[in-house]
């Protein structure tokens, strides 16, 4: 189901057998001269939903799309929450999924600079239980979705040399498959961007002349990016049906 | 041009001819017994989307999804942002838009409780440059898109009665014309819901039985939305231009 | 009875008789060539007060003299409140008023420009209860003075032209009716002022060079004014005792 | 000068001759079985307001009304502001105050608990300019009213036995100098109240039948009151002339 | 007993025996020209260890060693939390330790600057607890080292001019005594350092250039140090068993 | 230098040949039957203290020994803060240090929990510049003590299986090495701990019986903690090394 559109009876029911969720959760930050603005949440969306598409029982949350990009903001079109706004927010998606009675909340990252803030939303979520000696009635998971199992095996044997770590082939083939109608070109140069460390956005831009990290988007294809959907949509699933035959917490 | 789906430097070139920018921004809650968990936060995008369709010189950033929607909580589905929260993420929004540049930031809202901490968030980011007698690099403007000229007008000659103020028949008939697939039905009772005033959650609940508020969504029908998104799309389209030809600031 | 003129065994004693309270709240903040930088607290409070006159049960809080008039920094004399500072203070003044076991907190309001941060505050102060799937064990009300049952439609027909919106020849002459030692007079430049859009404070002053809005305070008088505290402190009694017959929260 | 009876354009002209202003602040709470509940925000007022009488070049501001009084909280009627709200409250006083020229703002406090937090929040104001290496553009000053010249010599004189720290003979026979139409009487038992530790709230009650703390209240009388008000209100003109006289900051 | 050197089954078993613990806390900030920018929290930790030493019943926790000492940010070294971020880390110390079952958490100060926000810190914590109409489980005691029974006497007897009030003979023997390859010599000009108001760190470095406010720190020896340090640890000991006398709060 | 130990002037002197700083930051945290509360934060003090011996250019600020332990707070001893705490106290601490001139800060962590907020605190402090369009005057770096060169290559040279990932063998020699007269022995069962997943404090402590993740503390000697803190002592000077030798900032 997706959640958006459905009826808050038609959830109500959907507790009754499962009480878990999936969040796709990404950000919107430059991609490269040829990467989607939306590329990280996109991705996550798409994942999601095709998983939703295979198997009824997934629930999928509305799409966080704006997430921690301060890296990336020298580059127009970005947009980011401060880690401490953004701690906040997850803290409230999630007492509100928890007021409903959902159990498992599972977070679908497409971002990995997003992971840092929600690892700490998640401990400063449970802090309010830990301080008053209670246990929480959820149990929180974020998982990337190259993470998902066999996807970055895939992604290595797509993209042996180039890979990087962003503004990837393997990300831009994904909105390849999903948005055929926005593939861009450009002529990379050099074809395989450089790597480094992550400062501040003015440092980043001038390290990183054109976005990418390491990556050469070049590589990207709708198909290799549909054969990375199927995989992941695939592996969701069964790491839901994991995640949901967990202990109940709480 | 769809920001998620552009690049960094197309943003950067559109900057060039035109800083302003449109922000869907809605909530996420319940909407009576057949309206979508998502319709506040579709029915802008939809219309947001429309007016892009029609003039590309519209840009339109994400859609902010999730807003303040505390009263709605008791029913499943509702996912909500404290206005505190609500306050700092518009704030990280609008930071980010601003620092590309962005000088007129206009907000196309589709969710009544919104308006208070939009305007509480506007006037938090103003008082930063306040304090410092600085004048803010941009203008920041909210417009819910019933507002829009001519739609509530409209909105009435289709709905004399049971228009109401939440779950509305007009509401429920534009995300029944942007995902027709989704329509739901369902016997009203009472047909037309009561009105009473908003205090949080279980007391919402415990006024309002199905979630509705003065509405009798029953009449809404694919037409009558599409007719709305058609005026509304149009007249967002000279909102904005209206907006982008006020003085520049800053 | 008035709180501050009170001791805390005379509360005690009030609170097994009602659970009301009316918090006059407002701002300090410039009011044209001729208006008090009180006014907007004053007029709240003068009601209030008159209301306690002449109905001893009618149990006046303090008054909450500065509020978010951020749009008028950039005239001296305006002290203001941020909306997050702002919604944090009611936040602890509901809370405190709340531990005593008062059900029924009626902000009566002075300020145009508070609304959306006390709704704002409102919904920050409940969501504490929704998250925790609790009742409120108090209800929330907000209602301008000019909004009192009446009071709109003296002032229309004591100024059918130039009222305005902000240094209102109504709130002037009700300031000028309780102190009538501060009437002040000036040359109004236009007689009556523009109108237009509220964005930050320098915006402010460069449109509205007096720092009036619409109006035209120089047909205030304290006559006027007398009429209009008499007719709000009446309405307020009555709106306070329908209040009090709400079935009770919690 | 009163600045809440003033316009915008006298207190513009008013900073050109002095930027000098005193806020008077205090706190909402229970003082025993006779104190008023306003007696803490009453002193500073009333004495600001008798030194402006005698000097027109003292501007007063509005009264700082509700301070840090957790530790009442278990008295009905006590109204407080947790420390990181009156911290937050304070700093944009300050900052309204700073932006409009003001270089030197004095609080006069009535109340022995707010001086950690008024202290905190001065700390935490200048904290901004000392990160970024910048000095303040005014001077912060806290003074007891209790601590002005002469005045707890006074007191102590007045009161050689049983003044004790809460509801003290002294507040309470200011405030019945000023408001004697409020004044009150009780069998206090014991005579002097007991003394020991401040933590929070119940404790404090348990410890404190009656709310006092080591004084002695019958001894009040209005004459004395008039007495301290009288000196309280020459030292404080003098002070404000020494602290006008310090070097201009920033 | 040192926490930090224990195992958590150790303090498992301690707080069968007692549930009252020591935190040394102070703050890292210049101290003159021979002062170490450690002093503050050098000296409670030494104390607090020495009393430890004698008495293994103590158990001290390890150093708060950060504090509020923005005046002193314009000397090289110092580092320093704001307030509301020291009120927000004492809070979070205080709710582990309480969750724990401390029910006495006493702080060992070593700088008087850091006052105000401990203060302060310690009301936020209980207002949760008063606003909830519910006693803390704990109860939070701040006590200087120097107002530890005889301490100030003795350090009077030992230096009766030029004690002064940062940068002092007493503290900076303390940790002479404790850190002998530490003892730094200076020509110290004038000999008594000036005294004055405390505002921001560059006003605070204009009026003392050295950093020294109304001090003499040549009079400090590592022999003077001890048997401050002797009867401080003495002192504690007993003030720590007073403390646990206490009626258990909660 | 140990910066604690130093004065203001000598610290003054060492940035004329040196911006860069080592910043000890750790977690007073459970660490199974044996492993000392302090552990994590000891660790990586031990190691700077010691790289500070062997090359005097190294600059060591006092420790910042309370970090993100929510997960271990159902152990008695563990003290942590929630990561909006550590957050702002890791931002107190690098402005601080930033505006002495310090240029490039290295936090040496011992707590591989901390990691998520210790960067979430980098990005929110870079994202005040980000917003302002500046680039940050300081590079801030993050390496924890076994990512040094060469020391997981020994650690798991020297403890083959059951190093696990908390109260690891490596990280309990090391204190056993710099506290020989704290070594504690315990009869582990089983002898390797179990691994999964971490949620909150109850959870953990259910999963995690006497504490240990996948660990063999037995195998911990005093000898191989030598070992480990000689190298990783030497690794950090060179760390240093390369981390000055980057381009300024800002």
């Amino acid at each position: 189901m997706l959640l958006a559109l459905s009826t808050w009876a038609e959830i109500e029911a959907y507790l009754k057998t499962s009480q878990t969720v999936v969040v796709p959760i990404g950000s919107n930050e430059q991609h490269g001269p040829t990467g989607l603005l939306g590329t990280d949440w996109l991705c996550p969306e798409i994942i999601a939903h095709e998983a939703h598409k295979r198997a009824d029982k997934v629930l999928v949350a509305p799409t966080f799309n704006i997430g921690m990009a301060q890296h990336h903001l020298a580059f127009p079109g970005t947009i980011f929450l401060r880690p401490s706004t953004f701690i906040a927010a997850i803290g409230d998606w999630v007492r509100s999924l928890g007021a409903h009675g959902f159990k498992r909340i599972y977070f679908l990252n497409g971002h990995g600079g997003n992971v840092a803030s929600i690892e700490a939303a998640f401990s400063e979520i449970y802090a309010d239980y830990s301080f008053r000696k209670e246990r929480a009635p959820f149990a929180l998971k974020l998982k990337n979705w190259w993470d998902l199992a066999g996807v970055n095996a895939l992604a290595n044997s797509q993209f042996p040399t180039g890979h990087g770590s962003h503004a990837t082939p393997s990300e831009i083939a994904v909105t390849q498959w999903a948005y055929p109608q926005t593939i861009k070109t450009a002529a990379y140069e050099p074809r395989i961007a450089p790597t480094g460390p992550i400062r501040e956005a003015l440092d980043f831009r001038a390290r990183y002349a054109d976005g990418r990290m390491g990556s050469d988007p070049a590589q990207a294809t709708p198909e290799k990016g549909g054969a990375l959907v199927d995989l992941a949509a695939k592996s969701l699933i069964e790491d839901l049906e994991a995640f949901s035959a967990e202990a109940t917490p709480g």
